[in-house]
């Protein structure tokens, strides 16, 4: 991408794995400068004055304060958004906070009101709903073409509970788990597909790792208003991988190796205690010991977070890393996508529609909170062991 | 297979489509021998006759009464299951009926009792659960080397709902839809998998089509008796084909067309009315204008019902149409089954065990009366809105 006249000035607040796996994204896009971070780690502060020779804090406040700051990119754990977006509103920053929004609703709320009371505008992201694909098989159903949707299908078979963790990742309370990191994503992008007004959910959870004592694995379903129904299920505890059924192409839109997940849980196992497992974790992130810089690449297929199926009157479509397949009367028939021209462009593309051309966010507060209030749902379903009634959802902007 | 000394003679009612399905495995298998049947069309009387030499009835009292008959197979409508059953056992014989076992539970019961009270034997079947990766897989679990089931996901998408139907086949109340004729499949293979003892259900179902008034979609959350969960979809509407996911291999374990789901809708069109329909279902049977007998082959695939996974707490079990494949912290391993010598020998296995060597069956009229608590529980569910407790479910047989 060619130099851009006024790029979005943003401020990040964290550097660690959410933040690295957004790296190619503001390495390759022009349409965004990053002027200013924060981490704790002194590492990765150096990091970042190396890289993009901005402005590296020790303290949250400095970024949110910092006037050449225009956006603040929020990256920090789960359980820290609440109040890192609330700063940065109070600095009257815009904000794009990374799934999932927060750990309450009550969380939720204070954040969406914070920005609206400041003026600044708040995007959740990155998560897999904004991946390509997912944003053509929305544009194929809104031509209408297709008819109703009336039953969504999704799966996704990974490594996640194996991934080297800090231990709050265990912990369901402070966000741990596959509800809060995963289902925001697969909730995310089922809901885009059905509209947004889901009014029921039913859930069931697996805890089956005594070691990992947290959610690993959950099936769900969910009811749409005008009658489509979703099934979900994610199972995070690292045997079989449903990349395979995504052409081999891994959720970051890169071909996967046939044993990745027993890779993933052998270097777990060589990580002898908690802090070992904390290191291992932080030496994978960016500034960290075990740290590569990702070579700049043009994505030869879009991200991903496993099979999709919509169904609707007159055709299922299939979600794919390069496109949607389209089953009908007709047959199969395949509509490539156009892919990012970096690695999760779409989220600069809603960013740069809302900060440079006056959009709505697609990913809102309010969108997010829904599919919050799905997912906190979803852990109440489990202990309730009945459908939870959802309230606070809100239909996909047309 | 040689000749068999003592083969089992069975008697048939009904001579229609599950009839045909079973038509390989009866042409095949040595071990049973046709004697009698009843059906109401003359055509197919005649058809029996010219193939087994057997005596063809036009009731089905001369069969049940046949001093030469053993086992009475039955293979009529659902909804005549249960007259059909306490009709055999009145006469004392042995009875092999097809799935759904009948359509209440109160039937199920009258079933269970009379052959009870007779002293006669009742096998469930055919139903995929029979097929031979399913028993793999289940041998597997045994062995405990992969401890205990926590999570299955079973899928299937078909062209059910589109191929030839009699009225009756298209209204719940007389047993029509996907639940009473396809949940019977994957409700029984995924209980056999998960040890029988479902505990509760909640199901959410898809009626999409005006034209074809029942369930022709559904998926559900089934929780079992030791924690661990499974869910099940199902999409008959005859658009994306999940045997795609089965090597290209069918239902039937044969190759099968890309376009087969289209060719169905396409040969449904054609049947202008529904006595034309009707025609063209009973055109397709055995005896029927366009009937083929089948030539004799050797299977080169088991017949399957859709992608099913089995995760356990050391490895994922995903059944193919040729085996199990096992993925575990040492990678993926293909376990090859023994293919049956002929389509279903699996049913005739369990069926001269039962009569020839005095064990007892895997499915049973008690086991198979608690798959269908599960299907009955499932319209329940959806009716009620809410998971419904399952108290009619028994272990499955060590």
């Amino acid at each position: 991408m060619s130099a851009v006249a006024d790029p979005i000035r943003l401020g990040v607040l964290g550097l660690g794995r959410a933040f690295t796996l957004m790296l190619p994204t503001f390495l390759g896009d022009a349409r965004v400068q990053l002027v200013a971070a924060f981490d704790p780690h002194a590492e990765a502060r150096a990091a970042f004055e190396r890289t993009f020779h901005g402005n590296a804090a020790d303290n949250e406040e400095a970024v949110c304060a910092d006037p050449n700051v225009e956006w603040v990119y929020i990256a920090t754990p789960h359980q820290l958004h609440a109040r890192h977006v609330q700063l940065a509103a109070r600095y009257g920053k815009h904000v794009l906070v990374e799934k999932p929004l927060a750990l309450s609703l009550a969380d939720a709320d204070a954040m969406v009101d914070a920005c609206a009371r400041a003026g600044t505008r708040l995007i959740v992201g990155h998560s897999h709903s904004f991946n390509a694909p997912v944003l053509q098989a929305r544009e194929l159903i809104a031509s209408g073409r297709y008819g109703a949707v009336r039953m969504v299908h999704a799966l996704q078979y990974t490594d996640f509970l194996y991934r080297p963790r800090r231990p709050e990742e265990l912990d369901t309370r402070q966000g741990g788990g596959v509800v809060f990191s995963q289902a925001a994503h697969q909730v995310d992008t089922v809901r885009l597909l059905a509209g947004g007004l889901a009014t029921s959910v039913r859930a069931l959870m697996g805890r089956w790792d005594p070691d990992r004592p947290t959610e690993g694995a959950y099936s769900a379903l969910l009811q749409f208003a005008g009658g489509a129904l979703a099934s979900l299920s994610y199972n995070g505890y690292g045997f079989y991988d449903s990349d395979r059924q995504m052409d081999g192409v891994g959720e970051m839109g890169t071909p996967k190796a046939p044993d990745a997940h027993q890779a993933t849980r052998a270097r777990l196992t060589a990580a002898s205690s908690e802090a070992a497992e904390v290191a291992l974790k932080a030496a994978r992130n960016f500034g960290g010991s075990a740290f590569a810089m990702p070579t700049p690449s043009t994505p030869t297929a879009a991200q991903h977070f496993g099979p999709v199926i919509v169904s609707c009157d007159h055709a299922d479509l299939r979600l794919t890393p390069t496109g949607v397949e389209i089953t009908s009367q007709a047959g199969a028939e395949f509509v490539p996508v156009v892919l990012p021209h970096v690695p999760r462009a779409e989220v600069i593309d809603e960013l740069w529609g809302v900060a440079r051309e006056g959009n709505s966010p697609l990913h809102s507060g309010e969108w997010s909170r829904a599919t919050l209030e799905v997912c906190l749902a979803m852990l109440q379903s489990e202990a309730a062991g009945t459908d939870i009634a959802l309230e606070r959802q809100v239909a996909a902007p047309a």
